[in-house]
């Protein structure tokens, strides 16, 4: 049976797939074209779920699973996959603490002025009476209650926020004080004081806020996007910004990645932007690998589909 | 009865506290000096702490008590205050929020790479192998296991780090996976990520962390000091610096405040300076108030001194 990786992992990690599977041929490549030689043979390919396209698809006839490093999957030929009924698998709930330290870095980067006390240390200043504001007693509203959110959530109850989620159905989770549903979200907008988007993208999330959401939030709230980049129009975002109608957005995800660097977003005041880094975390890939291994167990079992880890309802895109 | 406030609140608070004490005659003066003429007829003194001499309180002849709105006592004349038999009352306890907030913004500041990100941003540079760290499953050491580190050990926890306590007796407390005794504090170094002193001064503390302390560190260890500025002597704090002992140190108090412009910590790569504000914060006047007010009924109705919030033990100095 042949694995393909369309990245290579580290050689410890391959050792160590190999002690564990000895009866496995593993194949691992730089990139997803290095494999076309074998990529007829592949019953399962392992991929960060950015390089797939329907023409892999249709070539890849012994192809049964697609294991995805990774949790966005609006890269991944949906269509051609469900057409072939190839069973897809992710990485999703591994990106919950990475992120969400992540999320409360840049709220308490904000809520504590550390850029203007940066700043301030480079002018050799010292100013006792620089404003800082706490978070707790705050509201926070997280968009998405997956892993992710959840495990923002919990932080935020720590912290003694007051915390909604918002999702789709409006079912109740873990960690929060209450959950609105996504369609109700503009009414909701004017309480939260952070507003964190943890959306994919999806038919239903393409710029789902528009331009009066941003006018019905706080003038001092601080709007995070660390889901996707295609929730919001570029051009909304930055009207709302430069007519200051929320304080700062903290952006980890854009429509287009790498942010080319004449994009106006580079230079505005009220915005930071960071190089879709959130879920990065030296315990990425081994975590990932563990799932992998989990399922890999049961392929050659031949369980059933629920008993794998993650697997991707592709109706749903997640 | 007279109480002097060595400061003015806001008016609102003006008005509110003589409503709720109507009988009780309130003098705010925005320092010290100004309160002269009815100094010896002050019952009550309520201060931030650092404008007392030995000489007020002689001249003081009716003063029983002292409320301090800070935590910190070493600028204060507690000979005097003793031989005098003066109870004294602090703030303590309200800081503990905006503190372990403070504290938590830097260490997710450091762990994330903050500083670095922001200088890309500033360059319209898009890196996305930036090394960010995780703090989850990391060792966070906490010197001083009051209100204050016992909510920065809260925090610690909900974010899964293991947190080590540290205080004089070795008691165990709330919130910390293991306390060792101050007198042990070097042994255990090696083991910890992130050291955060919130050590008072006292004759104890004084210069307690010695160049071997740093030695003892990891290299990738961080030393967050929210305590006092003298637990450690600058130079030996700038030896271990230079030398990289360890990665960075956050410190937010000095010897000497405001840290003179040309004090050698201004521009040093692995220090990062704040002006003595972890503990501001919006919330802390009011808070601090609701303190003052318990006491003040508790004193007219001559209760006795353990049915006050915040006595200070003037032996230990805190």
């Amino acid at each position: 049976m042949n694995i393909i990786f369309t990245f290579k992992p580290p050689i410890e990690m391959q050792k160590e797939l190999q002690q564990s599977f000895p009866d496995i041929r593993f194949h691992y490549f730089n990139q997803i074209e290095e494999g076309q030689s074998i990529w007829g043979e592949a019953e399962v390919i392992v991929t960060f779920g950015e390089d797939l396209t329907p023409q892999h698809i249709n070539n890849a006839h012994h192809l049964k699973w697609i294991m995805v490093v990774s949790a966005g999957l609006e890269k991944m030929p949906l269509d051609s996959i469900q057409e072939q009924q190839i069973m897809v698998t992710n990485a999703r709930g591994i990106h919950k603490k990475p992120m969400a330290e992540f999320t409360f870095a840049y709220i308490l980067h904000h809520a504590k002025g550390i850029h203007n006390l940066s700043l301030l240390q480079n002018q050799r200043v010292w100013n006792h009476t620089l404003k800082t504001q706490e978070i707790n007693e705050q509201c926070i509203m997280i968009v998405g209650t997956g892993a992710i959110g959840q495990e923002i959530a919990r932080i935020s109850q720590a912290f003694g926020m007051k915390v909604i989620g918002v999702n789709r159905s409006g079912k109740m989770v873990d960690h929060v004080d209450e959950v609105i549903q996504l369609d109700s979200l503009k009414e909701a907008l004017p309480e939260a004081d952070y507003i964190v988007s943890i959306l994919p993208s999806t038919k239903e999330t393409v710029h789902i806020y528009q331009y009066e959401h941003f006018q019905k939030m706080k003038e001092s709230a601080v709007f995070i996007n660390i889901g996707r980049g295609d929730v919001v129009e570029e051009s909304v975002l930055i009207d709302a910004l430069l007519n200051q109608e929320i304080a700062h957005a903290y952006l980890d995800v854009f429509k287009k990645e790498p942010l080319p660097a004449d994009h106006p977003f580079w230079n505005m005041k009220n915005l930071t932007i960071t190089p879709h880094l959130s879920s990065h975390s030296e315990h990425y890939l081994p975590r990932a690998m563990a799932i992998f291994k989990e399922n890999l167990s049961s392929y050659l079992q031949k369980e059933e589909k629920q008993q794998y880890i993650n697997v991707v309802d592709i109706e749903k895109g997640y």
